[in-house]
């Protein structure tokens, strides 16, 4: 299989134009109009308020935070533990651990809209809860989330998007998820070669594939300086394609930050061999279960 | 000389009343009205848009640029270099080093307005150009600045003030500084000793006298979760009390926040010993030349 999107294999980083569509759609019904489909397509990101109630909201985060604190989670290696805090930051796989996250995963505004996006039937690559804690909450520097998932993951095509569902405010100082509009268009080929093992750091702080200064300066440009921030009330939701440069500042706020967070990919680009890794991700980061939702 | 203040001494934080006025002024014309002395009693925090105009930013602007590529300065004790990247982040007593810094200290929207909230004649307890680089921009975590200048400088009263001057445009996402409203009222007792020379650490990242989580919150709460930030362009001053607590988040963002940073401090509350540690910091960061502005 050619490789399109070539990373992790030069010693200078490049840009280099997408050779995917972004919105795959041709016409399937679902929860986003076309004005919705048409600002995802230009700016690789969609964010919806009060797409959840209140009621449903407290639902959902009362439901993460007792999977965060089931000593079985705690201790398992799908989970990832703040390195200062020893808190609880990220549970992955939750759609199996949770029969509401289950059934969450596949509520058609999250997984209508992702079929509508991506133009065919969607199973999950990847769920999690995060928890962004208060006070000491650690940042996130700027990565593709499709850089890893080709490199490391080996998943052929950019035709997979991203749901993060806020389960508390998300305010513009506790450290919201910044979107660079535009940056979809483009993937930063990464230098660095991927380590064994990569993900046990890289879920913790990202190193390897995070694009350099020069290249997220050019993509800042590109967006005209426009920087966009998932800031909303608790219930509202960010759809972002899987090649949007994105990150999120740190949070001293007593204000946490909780989100629900669901990958789809298109059925139609299952998971191949890596690009640039020795071996595969475990399936609890990167599911080879390609059954549809 | 009794220490209405005391932190670094017990073995649990608390919170004390203030003790001082904060606006102390009886009367003294200046630039500031009645509505922003009143708004800066209220939430120890006053922002001001466009005090300073385009040309007379971008002097301020070269000449700090110019102060921190001064090979004698990025030598001197007086500078602090960011951790990872190496760079300036901040130059202090920059009013000794440049004219136009000096002039900028003497300048009536600023010593004038710190006149007026002080109620007296003033001096300069420590000026200082701040560079938060973008994309690695490290954060600063929350402090009362009192808190240090009476235990390590030996500053008896809450009755300084600190102006902070935007060179650059201050965003919402790039680190900008962040207060409690109304937490001026409070003083944080701190746990733990001053190590030896800490402010060679502290200048860095702070940790001895920074608030425990429990106080931070009472103090968020006691503010209604209002959070101010000082968001604006360049030329936008925040006026703010020397016990307000304040910090900043982190800027992964491609925009660089840079500012000048004056402390004033009344001629009526000279230095005395430092009440919570061995030997006083340096002139350069705590001057022990009172000679008014």
């Amino acid at each position: 299989m050619t490789d399109r999107y070539p990373s992790r294999v030069g010693s200078r980083p490049s840009l280099l134009d997408r050779q995917d569509p972004v919105v795959w759609g041709g016409g399937e019904r679902g929860p986003l109009d076309q004005g919705q489909l048409d600002r995802f397509d230009r700016d690789g990101l969609l964010l919806m308020d009060g797409l959840f109630d209140t009621a449903e909201v407290e639902q959902l985060l009362g439901v993460a935070e007792d999977i965060a604190r089931r000593p079985d989670v705690r201790q398992s290696e799908r989970t990832v533990i703040e390195p200062k805090s020893e808190r609880v930051r990220s549970v992955f796989e939750v759609h199996r651990l949770d029969d509401t996250m289950r059934r969450l995963a596949a509520d058609e505004r999250l997984a209508g809209a992702a079929r509508q996006i991506l133009g065919s039937d969607v199973y999950l690559h990847q769920s999690r809860v995060n928890f962004k804690p208060a006070i000491h909450g650690q940042g996130f520097f700027w990565h593709s989330d499709f850089e890893t998932w080709h490199t490391e993951d080996g998943m052929p095509s950019m035709r997979a998007v991203s749901f993060s569902v806020a389960l508390t405010r998300n305010l513009p100082h506790n450290g919201p998820l910044l979107v660079i509009p535009g940056s979809h268009r483009t993937f930063v080929s990464c230098v660095g070669e991927t380590p064994e093992d990569n993900y046990k750091e890289s879920l913790r702080t990202q190193e390897i594939g995070t694009p350099d200064g020069d290249s997220l300066r050019e993509l800042s440009e590109r967006a005209g300086g426009e920087l966009a921030a998932q800031v909303g009330p608790a219930g509202s939701v960010a759809v972002f394609d899987c090649n949007a440069m994105h990150g999120s500042n740190s949070n001293i706020t007593t204000y946490p930050r909780s989100n629900v967070f669901f990958v789809y990919n298109s059925v139609e680009n299952t998971l191949a061999q890596p690009f640039s890794a020795t071996k595969p991700r475990p399936d609890f980061i990167a599911a080879r279960d390609f059954t549809a939702v």
